[in-house]
């Protein structure tokens, strides 16, 4: 039987992200990572799959979330809002991991292999909120463009909230990125019927 | 030195595909593929890389149809019509192809792994696209949001496009997808503002 461990994960993951800062994310192992923590290579096992799951692990949380979020909209919302709101109710939990978030998104954008695992996981979160909408009434093709439109919009507003120097909410920033979409499709309908 | 033979790839893809409908993608072998085109497994590493090749090849023709429509639009236009635009360019290239797109698209959604590669493929372009609407003068955000709305708006307009039993071109189904993101986005704009 594995001790137990006061916050085993939570040191686990500070413990790779100073390392990953330290020595790149390729050059650290499991090992590495479990000495630097306190702790052993089993200890960390029994949290994460490999190295690689320290950045992921949070996402599932998330992804619950969300979901959760989703099914408590009233069924009389547009769907954009539904998928939107969903990811406003996140904003306490990334706010209070924004250093996290930060490191992470750095390290991210650094290695092809995570990006495209980044994507898989969101373009499966996108997928379970169309489910979702349609469950809840909504047609196949607008519950798809309103899950993937509303990607669009966290994946605009997280990026400005992991960059933004005046530390403003996510929430902002969500909105901001809704109202930047509104604009771009209203312009396009312009631009089409002018056309 | 290989052997130069007629229509090589066009044979190993027809194969591939048969072979793929009578024993199922994960039974079927390259060797068994060249053995039905009739043809050597050298010659089929000549044109594929692997198996799942065979279903990803046309996908560089596509991109690098998209990229070049993409350039070729006034650099007036709106960010989202530049982007569906270019799409709709390929309107020949997929009826022309449209039966092996169905049963691409069929093999494509019963097989996790591939829809994995087909979303990369998909977000990589999606990438390229807002690149581009960047270097002609779009924010950003803006360029990622008009990118990803439009993969939104391809994605959904061309899987009605592979279902649909009236046999409609794909612009007809692009543009049924656009109207259908704009009602998405309007409707949402409206409770935003009710609410």
């Amino acid at each position: 039987m594995a001790r137990w461990e006061p916050n085993a994960s939570g040191r686990l993951t500070e413990a790779a992200m100073e390392l990953f800062a330290e020595r790149g994310y390729g050059k650290t192992t499991v090992e590495d990572i479990a000495a630097r923590a306190g702790l052993t290579e089993r200890t960390f096992f029994n949290y994460f799959t490999d190295k690689r799951e320290v950045l992921f692990a949070g996402s599932e949380h998330f992804v619950k979330q969300v979901v959760d979020a989703v099914r408590a909209v009233p069924k009389s919302s547009a769907p954009l809002d539904t998928v939107i709101w969903a990811y406003e109710s996140t904003n306490d939990f990334f706010e209070e991991r924004r250093p996290f978030a930060r490191k992470r998104s750095a390290l991210i954008a650094a290695h092809p292999e995570l990006q495209e695992r980044e994507l898989v996981k969101m373009m499966s979160l996108a997928a379970a909120m169309a489910e979702i909408l349609k469950e809840r009434g909504t047609s196949a093709s607008a519950a798809s463009l309103a899950a993937e439109a509303g990607l669009a919009v966290l994946r605009v507003g997280f990026e400005q909230w992991v960059k933004d120097t005046k530390d403003r909410s996510l929430v902002f920033h969500l909105r901001a990125a809704r109202r930047q979409l509104e604009a771009v499709v209203d312009r396009a309908k312009k631009g089409a019927r002018a056309g």
